[in-house]
């Protein structure tokens, strides 16, 4: 499901981000371009780093857990294993108002992580995800169109209050995202089969080649189809890691279906079976055709609505 | 094993290419580009694409099997399952002193079936595979510097004298291409495990999800990591057909390697085995980082050769 284009004019006294890298920078850079903002504080672990933000412009000023306390948005752009933690220590600071939202690659563990933070304040936390990112890390890394024609999914809780979901989503909208809304559940299994299961592939097969006696030979042929390929394997292991353990049931069952999927290849190699073959080889194409048809489609219609061609 | 890098200074009388496609008519024109040629005659199943090329100023003149006769150099750039009859037809009018090479992305089976076509002219024939593609096919897509920069395996064969070698490592290095030299049987091992291995898990990957009752859905979500994972998905599905058949025990071997890899992720999903995954992961991302330095080590180096920057 996919809400209206059109921008909520909401705008914001304080918002806190938690973690002022590639996402969360680029979050508060979009909205401090827009104009929406009066302050931006920023809350992280190393103070080296949230210095570099502030002098780069990113964040208004440098705050700790306290700094919650009459805000009226705060994002969590950490990674998913830090959620359960960071919102224990806002939690004390968390006052009837404030809306806390995130930024995970995952839903489900992200929600019962909050669920056992916040208690009672559950309802003031509405889980989100950017569909967007870069290869680099880090403040420097930050871009105010980072999100520009991206998704933002929003998986909101039954506990939400309607005006908090929109204070969220008019949020990421003035970042010049698409806002879109799913459970929990049906995010995590999307995403496990679009994307985490992937980075798991590209991950395994850079791995595999690594780890033989002839790695550098073999690396030596690979061309631009590997390096399109295995893009992705050169992202965060650590992120990667706790992406994978966060939604390693949705990923099991997507990593089972696609050994299935292999196996049938397998038999039909053995077999020499090349009609087989073909009709799998034959769909991926046609289906892939078809997408990237779609996307472009849309990306044509974005830019016209943006007057650009 | 590379050669030198200095080109040659062996030019041609004439020189007829069997397929004018992409890889043939690339040939063709970089040749044309270098000044080394004075005729190339394309052959072809389909008279309306030889009228195209010629038209293209790929080819001067279309031909049949007898234009071999006398001819300095033969490419073979047709689906390797075309191989054998093809040599079959051009074998009556194949004369000393001319040679017969191929661009073939498989090597074994095509020795198999040069050796089945042409018998005891089998020392004319010295199999190569230029590593450079593009998604488009056809006469329109060939570019006079596809092959600029890119490698050419050459898996001479026993039989090939060295001056047969040289030739064909001439009309290359003419193309601006860089000369390796591998046997067959290295050849097609290092290509199962970095060109055809991930085609197969691409057009697998894209297969299981255009099959699913949700597969709209799935695409929708699908972001730019799973774009350049399933690039090569986009590939023709007859080409990689024949490639995977005629690697097929290379192949399997890669593919055995590969589902062990995976079975062993598996295990340490269930066994929620952070550092396991972590470690995978890491050495991965370092590979793929360390890897792609030497590649663009070796681009400046070229940029820097070739007096540009």
């Amino acid at each position: 499901m996919q809400s209206s284009s059109s921008t909520s004019s909401l705008s914001f006294n304080r918002i806190v981000v938690c973690g002022v890298g590639l996402i969360g920078g680029s979050f508060a850079l979009a909205l401090k371009q827009a104009g929406v903002v009066k302050q931006i504080v920023g809350l992280g672990r190393r103070r080296e780093t949230l210095q570099r933000a502030q002098s780069l412009g990113i964040i208004d000023t440098m705050g700790d857990a306290s700094a919650v306390a009459g805000a009226d948005l705060v994002l969590i752009a950490a990674p998913v294993a830090q959620t359960e933690a960071l919102l224990r220590e806002l939690a004390p600071y968390l006052q009837v108002g404030t809306v806390v939202t995130d930024a995970g690659s995952t839903k489900s563990d992200v929600v019962q992580a909050a669920r056992a933070a916040l208690g009672d304040k559950i309802a003031q936390f509405v889980p989100g995800h950017p569909i967007a990112g870069r290869e680099q890390n880090g403040p420097e890394a930050a871009l105010a169109d980072l999100y520009r024609g991206k998704k933002v999914v929003i998986t909101a809780l039954p506990e939400n209050n309607p005006n908090d979901i929109a204070k969220v989503a008019s949020a990421w909208q003035h970042c010049g995202a698409l806002i879109h809304h799913l459970s929990a559940e049906e995010h995590d299994a999307i995403f496990a089969a679009v994307s985490h299961l992937p980075h798991m592939l590209a991950y395994a097969l850079v791995s595999d080649i690594a780890s033989r006696d002839n790695a550098d030979r073999l690396f030596q042929y690979a061309a631009s189809g590997f390096r399109d390929f295995t893009r992705i394997a050169g992202s965060s292991p650590e992120m990667w890691r706790d992406i994978s353990l966060a939604n390693r049931h949705a990923l099991l069952a997507e990593l089972d279906a696609y050994t299935a999927q292999l196996a049938s290849l397998r038999a039909m190699l053995i077999n020499a079976d090349g009609a087989g073959l073909e009709q799998i080889y034959a769909r991926a194409q046609s289906a892939r055709q078809a997408w990237i048809a779609t996307i472009e489609a849309a990306e044509q219609a974005r830019a016209h609505d943006q007057g650009g061609d």
